[in-house]
């Protein structure tokens, strides 16, 4: 399958890495593709940079947002909650009638640790996005884990853990739970309803950065227990 | 041990059961008790009035905020979340220097459903009762499950799921830890720290309400699986 990718940091290349190494062929969308190939530094995480991981994934492509929207049959958006908005409106034409499972959360980590949201309570990011976007079936999902949980739920309690989802479009929330369940591995998926639940799993965030913190670690998630 | 519980709701009367029902000497704090024992109305979600329930429970004493304060060695905050802050006022001197469990929710169902919270994101309602009682060591506790799961907590997956705490005083979470345990049956207690954590438990609840809409029951919880 044909897969775009926005976002050049952990989470992008993590979903890069897993779906490029089950035979998909992916690209990711960045700003400027060669100043994301040139650079040399670090990320703020201390990773190496974009053009390393690159270079060791000769068969990930690169290309802007509106040519690795026009490249995917199926996107993700992995890229920091402030950025999201300004990068998917310049490619909103090519995710016409696509899928877009969002992944950003509206972290503002400008006044330190822990992070507070800079959309909560009566909208979210999530529902942003959709408006921004109108022609595209926005699926939010995966927003609620660490970025290595998300392609690979098994390394933890054996993937006895929930993801919770929403969406406005039914038949696009079936597609993205069984490529979460066949391609990721997920077992329990909870189907919040519309868009709007996105509130529910972005402000969600304020307590598992918590958790994160509490447990100095960010390889933990939660089962719904019912 | 005795015990005081602000609120004489559903929650109030959970508590206020099962802790007599374990011999505690236990007060029902209201703002005016003769006012809620001549109540012969049902009340909003449609149960018998709280005269009815204190007829069939002898022993639960009632008395006004500053009373059930004076009474308690130990407080439990059961009040809707706008009552919270003047009920909790004109009980501030007796609760001096004793525990309050915070059970409440900063809920604002006057925009209807599912509600949306009337403090948020870089404030918590656990941290305006903190200031408001400065001489009391407020433990936020229980506000993450319904009436019946916080004092049963085994009647679901045999009590397979997890409690957040959180406060400023590490004696007072160990007292109320304690008491979780044995009265209630508590089995998994994560601490997260001081009582700006509140935030993450309460704005857990917007995803909460979220979850109760999709899994049709009120009875579920989550484990924190880490």
């Amino acid at each position: 399958m044909k897969i775009a990718i926005f976002g050049t940091g952990t989470v992008g290349q993590t979903l890069a890495d897993k779906l490029a190494g089950k035979g998909h062929d992916v690209m990711i969308g960045t700003r400027d593709p060669a100043a994301t190939r040139a650079r040399t530094e670090k990320d703020s995480w201390g990773n190496p940079p974009i053009s390393a991981w690159l270079t060791a994934h000769p068969g990930v492509k690169l290309g802007t947002f509106a040519e690795a929207g026009a490249h995917g049959e199926l996107a993700f958006n992995a890229l920091a909650g402030h950025a999201t908005l300004a990068a998917l409106g310049s490619a909103q034409a090519s995710l016409a009638d696509k899928i877009l499972v969002d992944i950003s959360n509206p972290l503002d980590f400008s006044k330190g640790m822990p992070p507070s949201l800079f959309i909560a309570n009566t909208d979210s990011l999530g529902e942003q996005v959709q408006k921004a976007l109108p022609k595209t079936k926005v699926v939010k999902a995966l927003n609620t884990v660490n970025a290595y949980l998300m392609v690979d739920p098994g390394q933890l309690a054996g993937g006895d853990h929930s993801l919770m989802i929403c969406g406005d479009d039914a038949g696009a929330k079936t597609s993205v739970t069984g490529l979460l369940r066949e391609q990721f591995g997920w077992k329990d998926i909870v189907d919040l309803g519309d868009i709007t639940n996105a509130r529910g799993t972005e402000m969600y965030l304020a307590l598992w950065v918590r958790l994160w913190g509490a447990l100095k670690t960010p390889t933990f998630s939660v089962r719904v227990v019912r």
